[in-house]
């Protein structure tokens, strides 16, 4: 049996879409395509033939590579791109292709410039599948937010109780989150640059090539026209033509890192607030209850929270590897790095893979979310008049003898005799006054919301100007 | 004697500026400069007198407070707010200050608002001080590149010698990097928040007071008159109006932490190569030789690397903070988080510092970096014609009997017999053609630098439109 | 104003005792203890005079040095002992000390043996102020749960309620984290080894020294001394003289790390299982209530977590730390490191404030935890019958025509309808049985809690164990 | 094809013997490992029939199992164990198992029971083969450092020549490294513990089981009777019986997962120096020249370091890891934990493989290390005699007028004009000493090494110390 993972361990991504843009096939997809698509440039630009090209588009398949040998000739180099390249030479050999398909297969590149392109590449294939999913997620909690706009429930700092609040604004924040990290996202996915510099970020060789082929010669025109074909290979793979290449300037891995990382972390906030919420003595949210999900084998009465438990894994699993982004980055060395660079793939496509699960999980959370406004009203009564003792404090101070100090003697009172606080208050405003009228006034919990409707409504048209942008 | 860190264990950051601007004094100045810029507002909107404001101005300054007091209270209430808001009104009845001072100050703000907003602040400051660094480092490689655009040296893939390159592209690759990392602080810097939102986010107490003094009590129209209080705070504090509190939405925490780590990184991997290229059997530069500086107590002959030993020691301690934001972020919950926030106020200040010590310290050594020509000639001849065989294997293949199998054979007899590879072609060469020039043309270094030039342009080019920015 | 630290931004440790021992002075008090006690040695192995030891004894307070000036040209040398050694020498010449102590001081030493043994100094006196905080935690954790090893409540698996379990065993498994954290502790305070090594480790100057005062030259010999030498130094300072230098072996400071990491994890799992039972639907677990403490100053009504908080805090703060020591570790280089060993120094010390805040915050909230038994009641009151479904599913299975999938489905039709699963469980029994007594047993959640009793037990065991080791 | 990983990110262990004894397939056959023996156990117990053991062992084999349909369950439920348990039960049925076989299956378990214990089992196999691979590093440098004992090098610190050393002692460095290493991971692996407590952790289903089946009902006797269960199970599988459930408690995770970390870092720093000592410049270290290792496809001159790049990759990733244990064990919640239980499963594999990987490629790294004393000597005499300036400045200064700053004078003289410090000493000593001897004993290097001999030869013991135990 091939010593694979298939992801038993790591549930926060596994059978999700990313699964599948990030596997090793994908990244193996990846590297054949930069390196068929070189060809193909180079056809376009006369530096070898269109059958040359055909050749290596018809070799540039997957399905014709063992990835499990693929794996275990990656030590004797310390990356799988130069076997591979042997094995897509023998292809090549193998289907009968011109000799000249092999001289122009790989021609001027290294293979950093192949590999990091091809994370690239899955990133960014990665990310297109993310960013629905985050649409998904954050378009149902918009939903929410309007729908609950008024549904009173207790705002909790500290985890304690403390003033009322609508669960609209709560979900709300849920979306604020999400959006800052897609538009996080976004940015960073229009700006994923193909990596593409040759042996030690000169493209040396291609000026060769180029030189021998072309009416010109001068090292300006030359580098130009370096400049043009690599401009076109990144048209054609849908990446950003960097200023010059980046094989020892890893901001473009951190800045990828940082918004994947943000993702999760946003993902991680709502998962967290769910798990609480799911609580029974707290019981105000529900995950879906889908078939066959969060079962227990022995205890038949019990459904566990799954998509939140998942969330919660990847917010817990995903910083470390953030930080080994950082740790590679500011360890590269020399005109390539000695060991940070290859201490970066595993970490990068684990953050692309944790995303893209965090996303799928949000989507089917948000959308399949069981909200129970009775167990909202229910702990809100828990505080009774004391969620409002803050107003309290600083409009009936003024008129009660003893002013904020007589106010506050009042509510530990209630405190300690459970006594409700109104009964207290009645006995100690002056006696001239509407008293029922001010205190029901006072006391009600939906006229203490503050600018809560506004935010939600900011926040809401903040994810409308994301998704239409 | 107290208890107080002075920077004896972070050689790193101690003696640069961010040590004064995000020191513990510098956060508590923060908080009372919110605090008091806050009633300001408020006496602009009429909401206290003009009174109430300078007298909380008079107080808000931190000489007057007792730091190692204020830390030892914080434990208390978990932050150090609260105590420094007792602190404040003993100052405020000391100084003999209108009742109604003490009566607008902190009004409406929960201690989250307060801690947020002056680390936003403590940021704010230091980056300014950061950017001046970050400035003055990458206009001194920008010079560097320049004058050694022509400076011949090997270029190192994995440690080994791979083919010629110019140090002025090396040194433009650490201005890369460094560009990259300002621009991202200057986005960053342009949009940290202010936090404001009472004590769970909905400012229901502001528009409480609002609504009591002012002539409307719609709540669309407090929650207008909210916002502009909000934004005329922020504008006051140089700080940026959020759309909505984010007590819990931790975003701007990760944008703020992933650019300085970001920072760090890239001046890293500049004081990475310093730190190797400075090895006595390299030589190929040296650390500015200051007086009192990098001296060994015991060995009179010694010159220790100090500023790349500083910056390697700020790229192996950075990550770890980067990552604790991340966790702090994606565990946070409710309406005000439970630990996860508390979490993040040391690790963010540490990234402040460490990108405030690792700025200094590239500046220092960019602009007196000592740059060893002849060592890097006499490195390059370690390799001699072998550093071109890649252009040998390409250029002279077609015209040698046996070609590229033919030409490698050459190369390896050479590496085993010391026999230079020049003399070995030489004979293998067809005799009817002036190989004496094709060598000489073939196996020059110079002649196979590829875009090298044109790179560093580019490079300079995008720091001078940052620079300009 | 010094642009110090006092722990405003780390409420976790200050104000804890720590605070002291783990402060920059007590780390500067630990270097001035390393040279004197070398002084000492010296002295009494006949190589300097007693007199020169008084004299440097005399100036190795603490007290005596500028911190603040220290650490400002603590980055001259990239650490604080160099600049430390010319004040020392300074104080010498003021104290009109004779020369010879000069000469005496510091001799055959390397910045890196100081500065290592300091910070072992300090851990090791911060480790017994730790220990004692742990087993009081650990003490009254033990106390509560004997108290409430027959406490019924609700065990929770994913945050949902899954079987009924005793509080006291809850309380025996922080019990149980702590004890295996502390004797990880107890094994590390005692295996703290001195540095000592020279220049380069290999004590050649020492030698020198030797070899120029002593009868005997053989090197066999002198090696002996040496380690004579070092043996009584790490002896007198109370650490471990190791069988050789450990300038870039870096186990022992991962094993410091790792068990202070591990204290602070065991603390950590306690507060969050504190922060979940006070949340006020729980209500099963508070904090004590303290004058001063917790306190809000907007909201009367509000009683904050704080203990439990700093100790998430912590939790949350702590792996990164331990990250930073292991990159270190890993990147150690030639015979003292460049910049691995430096970043050590601020994430070790941080990782003993840590340590010593959560043991400290752990003991108080241990022992003034309060318990109530009738929450519990009432949250297991929630899940009814439901609770012992597993039970129900083995034994009442066989007695139900349609066995287990009848019990089954009868669980679902009770979570349906809300009948009490009592009920449809009666009149699924076989008539001829004395349902009623078969019920009550069957049901009843004390019949059903396994070993629990003897997990508590052995738990308890295992904690005197090692309170008595 | 299967979204599988089979290893082409991570070359740090691929390929190695680990990638088969930590993969998923290795993982499943760890939970149906225990599954097994758990029914075995039973069966040995009178708590099911010996057809039964047998039935269930026939199916507990990994091959019977669609790996990529389990991991695509995995979500279902948050493990891979709840579908596994559908998988086997099928497999029962379909092999005409007695109905009893299934019920004895999973009985009384909980499947944290079985993937704790499986991960335990799959690091206790994986760790038999690491500890081969540490032995043969530890054994070839042993050698190295015997036969180097005498082998005259330069020591560095701060990447700067220091005094000489004998290249044994850096060998026998690493090698003390990867001794404490192994120590620890040896004293782990006897340690790694069972994980059994049922749903809660208190076994409550297994005494239900016990109680009806056997002639005591007394709960102690119970209690006893699972425990001697507990222990056969874990004697069984080559476990630890625990005093208690650990599903909480973590300290098992994080003391493997810290050796783990250990034996990496010990790794890394040997491949560090190797790195460094493999540059062209230096020279005085070669990896191990292996048909098809280390080539570039452009370069035919070039040999890259392949081992020492793969250890710094894994020294560099590992750390994030062990980051993730930590925090995983101080958030765990309730009895059972809520997502970061399950964020420690690939970050513990993942250590494992990063072990494994680093143990072997050390392994061929140390016994096929090329050492060239005469790059060593060639670099020594770069610094010539100001190697051992430390050593004039003690022995000379008192023969010289001026003392130490006229010594001190000589050797900045000796930097700045080239001229030999020899020389520069002769003219400066007395004129009616043997000038001529005195300096050639004073400046020979290999009369300055201290115990450099006497610390190779401890170190060697202590790893024979540890070999043999």
């Amino acid at each position: 049996m091939y010593p694979a993972d298939y992801g038993l361990l790591t549930p926060a991504w596994a059978a999700t879409p990313v699964a599948q843009t990030a596997s090793d096939a994908a990244f193996a997809q990846g590297m054949l395509d930069v390196e068929a698509t070189w060809v193909k440039v180079q056809a376009e630009a006369g530096l070898c033939s269109s059958a040359d090209a055909q050749a290596v588009e018809q070799i540039a398949k997957v399905e014709l590579y063992d990835l499990a040998a693929l794996a275990s000739a990656g030590p004797d180099g310390a990356n799988a791109l130069i076997p591979l390249l042997g094995m897509m030479r023998k292809q090549l050999a193998d289907t009968g292709a011109p000799a000249t398909a092999a001289t122009a297969l790989h021609r001027g590149a290294t293979s950093q410039d192949i590999i990091d392109s091809a994370l690239m590449l899955v990133a960014s294939r990665s990310i297109a599948g993310i960013r629905t999913d985050l649409l998904t997620a954050a378009g149902a909690l918009s939903e929410i937010s309007a729908a609950h706009a008024s549904t009173l429930c207790v705002a909790r700092s500290l985890t304690q109780h403390a003033l009322p609040t609508v669960f609209g604004l709560r979900a709300a924040n849920w979306l604020s989150s999400l959006t800052a990290a897609g538009r996080q996202l976004d940015a960073v996915a229009a700006s994923l640059p193909l990596q593409w510099g040759g042996a030690v970020g000169t493209l040396a060789s291609l000026h060769q090539r180029l030189g021998s082929a072309l009416p010109y010669k001068s090292e300006k025109r030359l580098a130009e026209r370096a400049h043009e074909l690599t401009a076109a290979l990144a048209a054609e793979l849908g990446l950003v033509a960097p200023i010059a290449p980046w094989h020892t300037v890893r901001q473009p891995v951190l800045g990828l890192g940082s918004a994947l990382g943000s993702v999760i972390a946003a993902a991680g906030t709502f998962g967290a607030d769910v798990l609480t919420a799911t609580r029974p003595e707290i019981g105000e949210l529900s995950e879906p209850r889908e078939a066959g999900k969060g079962g227990s084998s022995a205890m038949p009465q019990k459904q566990n929270p799954v998509h939140s438990v998942l969330l919660r894994n990847a917010a817990l699993s995903a910083p470390a590897h953030v930080a080994a982004l950082y740790t590679a980055a500011g360890t590269a060395v020399d005109e390539r790095p000695d060991g940070g660079w290859h201490a970066e793939w595993a970490s990068l496509r684990e953050l692309v893979r944790l995303a893209g699960g965090a996303a799928h999980h949000a989507a089917v959370l948000a959308t399949g979310l069981g909200v129970h406004p009775e167990a909202m009203s229910r702990n809100m009564a828990l505080s009774g008049d004391l969620l409002v003792s803050e107003r309290i404090a600083t409009v009936a101070a003024p008129l009660v003898a003893g002013g904020k100090a007589a106010v506050q003697e009042l509510v530990l009172d209630s405190l300690r005799t459970g006594t409700p606080l109104r009964t207290l208050l009645q006995g100690a405003l002056p006696s001239d006054m509407d008293n029922q009228l001010f205190l029901d006034d006072l006391l009600d919990p939906a006229g203490y919301l503050g600018s809560a409707t506004d935010f939600i409504t900011r926040i809401r048209e903040d994810f409308t100007d994301w998704k239409d942008s």
